[in-house]
């Protein structure tokens, strides 16, 4: 499984960044990196482009030894003994900045564990999800985006959309403003329910959707006219993004405790950000319509 | 000593958003918030003004009772019984962000804490202290920064500058790209070796040479020329003072987790930041001689 799983997210990230080059104008920067405990990974950045900020797709591979404490964060079943600490881990993780403020930012991740031999039960699972983050809400792109990740997971039965949707909101949840960072999508974790094979096929199955799932969207907003209080939105928007990622996102909180390469785990902040002192939204407005849907989410699709 | 330290906190508020006035030529805006759980304070905050990008000079005074985590977390002695969970907090603290890439940055904070009647050992205390985040290094404005500082600390017998200073570099050390915030000042905390009123007096005197540590620096930079450059910079540095905010410092953390008013914990926060994926600095630039002393702290007066 981890050469299967290795496999796909470096097949995965080669096709993902095909076709941002292609909408980019722009080649991306590769970094190959290692890691003085074990293994390393393959980082991919675009900027400077037309169409993207900052994005960042990665995939990493490593393994190594945790501390206890470590390693009872990281999810899956009991550690017991001391080669439960010996650890696998490969994933492909993304985030795209757009710079149109129309246009959403995106994350997806999908992530496999190994703990000790991964024999034992609880000693392997999948983790992954996707979310879309909008500055402004078009109705019709959280639809498109809901509805290509529950296609996916009505194709797979160790899936459950609703479960998975509830997860990513509650997941992406900016507790000290009681906001969502974004419209959702799915989450899960320690996905180790049924044969290891069943769930790899559907986080392939996930992977393999993020282009449909997202370039639509993209292509109908990234050259939309806006204005310079638009943009602003946007840079408060991303404000938040960074509040998350930094106080609450667990794989960056993670991965900045246990030595991870610090360029890539910060790869998915913005490239600018904003915080107004007590910036004020008018009623009735747009940036009003997006807060009152990421304090309540709503189901997309039913 | 509650209310003397709570007209302590005021007086000072108003001379030093007197003296920043004069210098931004624009007022502040003051919000007088109330907390549900008890007390509340008095945010004032910069903006839009010719000097300030952003600064926040804030008073509160809050009391309550605490989570037993929270309650241990806060500093102070041993909790024994539940009357401990009791709290009294005041503090004054202010972030100043000056427009001018040349013009440090710089914080302070002094405050006192009270748990349960305020009567066992280690139910008192007093913290505090300052520091200064240059983007551009001027020695002359460390050393004269430092040396206010310790002259004050050598007026008091309760203060110790080579430990308050040491404590302060290694309190903003931001662990993950092992640099820290600044080029430091002084911090400590749980303040309680000898009687209340030596305490207190010493934490005035800190507080009443804010004026004098910082002005004359930021007097002699603000009207600085800089390149696009230096501006990028500083940009990029400011995101550096987000990272450790969110996700090392004591304040902002426990204020996220104990429902404080977000607007006010979160004004320490730049009015934008920048973060670029592996940027790279010149060799011998002055971007390099910053980031070495920022590796490498320097006692910057003997």
């Amino acid at each position: 499984m981890r050469q299967q799983m290795i496999d796909m997210v470096y097949r995965v990230q080669d096709e993902i960044c095909k076709t941002l080059c292609e909408l980019d104008g722009v080649d991306f920067r590769e970094d190959i990196w290692n890691r003085d405990e074990g293994g390393g990974g393959r980082s991919r950045v675009f900027s400077g482009g037309s169409v993207f900020d900052k994005a960042g797709v990665n995939v990493s591979v490593v393994h190594g030894r945790l501390e206890r404490e470590a390693a009872r964060s990281m999810g899956g079943g009991k550690i017991l003994g001391d080669e439960d600490l010996d650890f696998f881990a490969t994933g492909l993780s993304l985030v795209l900045h757009p710079k149109n403020p129309m246009a959403p930012t995106v994350h997806s991740n999908y992530r496999y564990f190994e703990r000790g031999d991964a024999t034992k039960e609880g000693s392997w699972w999948f983790g992954g999800g996707a979310d879309l983050t909008p500055s402004y809400l078009f109705e019709e792109d959280a639809r498109h985006f809901h509805s290509t990740l529950k296609a996916v997971c009505d194709r797979h039965e160790v899936a459950d959309y609703p479960n998975f949707k509830k997860w990513c909101d509650d997941y992406f949840h900016i507790k000290h403003r009681n906001e969502r960072r974004g419209v959702g999508g799915i989450f899960f974790d320690d996905l180790r329910l049924t044969d290891k094979e069943k769930c790899f096929n559907f986080v392939q199955d996930c992977a393999d959707s993020f282009l449909s799932s997202y370039i639509p969207i993209l292509s109908r907003r990234k050259d939309l006219p806006f204005t310079e209080e638009n943009s602003k939105w946007q840079q408060i928007r991303r404000g938040r993004y960074v509040e998350f990622n930094l106080v609450y996102d667990r794989g960056t909180t993670f991965g900045l405790r246990t030595n991870g390469r610090i360029e890539s785990i910060l790869m998915s902040l913005p490239l600018t950000a904003r915080w107004e002192y007590c910036h004020e939204i008018e009623s009735d407005s747009e940036e009003e319509r997006l807060l009152k849907v990421l304090k309540n989410p709503i189901d997309w699709v039913k």
